[in-house]
């Protein structure tokens, strides 16, 4: 039995496992990713963890293999300018190899997750298989015949930056109009219900848009029949099967599975009647479209992939 | 030096080519496809003139490969129910294999264009690119790290059917609201130009839109000033602009080559700003736009290509 190391960097969270290639996680160590606001002592603490399950365990290491949050600059091996993180630039591949004396692999989070779910979860044996992050922002990973799609810049799957609002009402995070990410993520949702509530006399609703709205607020006033929620996911179901068509239009897959913190904590709203709403606005034969059965862990499952070396297109270096 | 045959299936004409692997067009036979209503008698037609062709050059023929309009059965090698065409089905590869004896080649027209940009266009040696065709309907072909994209069914190229209007105005070919292919297609332009004259007070055009308007009165109203038409065409190069960002931000392409006829006698019109204005919608680094070297002959020469047996994606059979 083969073994590896995998790493899931999160703007929260950042989860350090060994893991065997069965893709088991033998033992996962968590800690807050704000906790060090200088990349190297964050780096230092994550070869620490590495060494500390080296030893516990005394098995043999194939390799690392790390998720991030983007932008990334896959030939280098960097996280460039992750906008909800401590540290601007963070030069994994390069200082992680020197610490633990180990190959490294590295990709974007939700590419990271659909890795996972094609070695591990759902994907398992499809050759057209799509993984639909809904969480803070809308990412993506994408197989298309048995190929990870990586593109001229290691981009090929930014599905969240898609336009599916011609009046462009919203700012996406990234700066530009009309995303879907800025209508329906979790950054997006509370921004739609605020301006909703602004622009349309909606009555009767108890949510206070004017203080510090999450996502999950307007989710929970869905459920008891708010009727400025029900109008604001109405449309964010609406938006939802635009994007998910692009998906089904571009490329053509035989399933598409979500994850992320939003998906899989509302999956009876959000999933509800997607798959048929989708075929409204798609010519392609359409996919099956469920929750990922591996929860939170998709990414850390995918980055033990990587540190296996398991995944052609990102490679152990 | 090699050489095979390519046949473009147009909705219009269809033309037979013998040529070489050079990329070079020896000699080229063309036909109306509607003087045949009977599918065997057109196969008949088009395996006439690839004896004669072999008969006039005494040349070795490595194979036949076809570009044609979808929707295609990519496993069995037929047309289906292509909207435009005066047989519903053609059993191209069945029957072309019978008559002539030679390795069929098959494959959607958009993709035959996109592998003819790969092999003899601007797309020589580049790994991500993708080839757009704006005509009657809009279609792609896709590679991405360097590879052709097929999908579980041969379809990951669905690009002109991406949602642009979220107003849901215009209903598509294929029986979908919204998509891109609705509005700024040879065939949608006409009726858009149609519901905004209908829908908003535009004073002073000459443009008549209640007979048989198409597309080129349309862009010929704007080359003088039309205001109709100046509306128009805004409209549609602002969704031109979400569905070229669309393919930005999905197949992260380095080069995106556009050709088609409306694209071909319009350029002027349609590639002028469109750059730009794909920057305003995506995260992804621009790619290069612009119109094909290739003209009408892309997707003869894809077919030309796949006769040669060159895209291991689509063999010859």
């Amino acid at each position: 039995m083969r073994h590896a190391i995998g790493i899931d960097i999160g703007a929260t969270n950042t989860r350090i496992a060994l893991g065997n290639d069965e893709g088991e996680l033998i033992e996962v160590v968590t800690f807050k990713t704000w906790d060090y606001q200088d990349p190297n002592l964050y780096l230092e603490k994550i070869a620490y963890a590495i060494r500390e399950l080296r030893a516990k365990y005394k098995v043999e290491v194939a390799g690392v293999g790390v998720g991030s949050p983007g932008p990334l600059d896959m030939a280098r091996g960097e996280v460039v300018a992750a906008p909800n993180m401590p540290f601007k630039k963070l030069e994994v591949v390069r200082v992680l190899k020197e610490l633990v004396n180990l190959p490294v692999a590295f990709a974007n989070d939700a590419v990271t997750a659909a890795v996972g779910e094609k070695f591990w979860g759902e994907g398992a044996g499809l050759d057209n298989l799509v993984y639909v992050t809904i969480s803070t922002g809308i990412g993506g990973g994408v197989y298309v015949d048995g190929s990870l799609l990586l593109g001229k810049d290691g981009n090929a799957h930014e599905i969240g930056h898609v336009v599916v609002d011609s009046q462009e009402r919203l700012t996406c995070g990234c700066g530009k109009k009309g995303h879907w990410e800025a209508y329906c993520s979790g950054s997006g949702i509370p921004k739609f219900a605020r301006f909703i509530a602004e622009h349309e006399k909606v009555e009767g609703s108890r949510l206070m848009t004017g203080g510090k709205l999450e996502a999950r607020d307007v989710f929970e006033a869905y459920r008891v029949g708010d009727p400025l929620a029900r109008r604001v996911i109405s449309e964010v179901k609406r938006f939802n099967a635009y994007g998910f068509a692009a998906i089904v239009n571009y490329y053509d897959p035989e399933l598409v599975t979500v994850g992320g913190s939003v998906a899989l904590n509302n999956p009876d709203i959000l999933l509800e009647g997607l798959r048929d709403s989708v075929k409204n606005y798609t010519v392609n034969r359409p996919p099956e479209i469920k929750l990922t059965r591996l929860g939170a862990n998709a990414g850390l499952l995918g980055a033990l992939a990587l540190g296996l070396g398991l995944e052609r297109k990102v490679p152990l270096r």
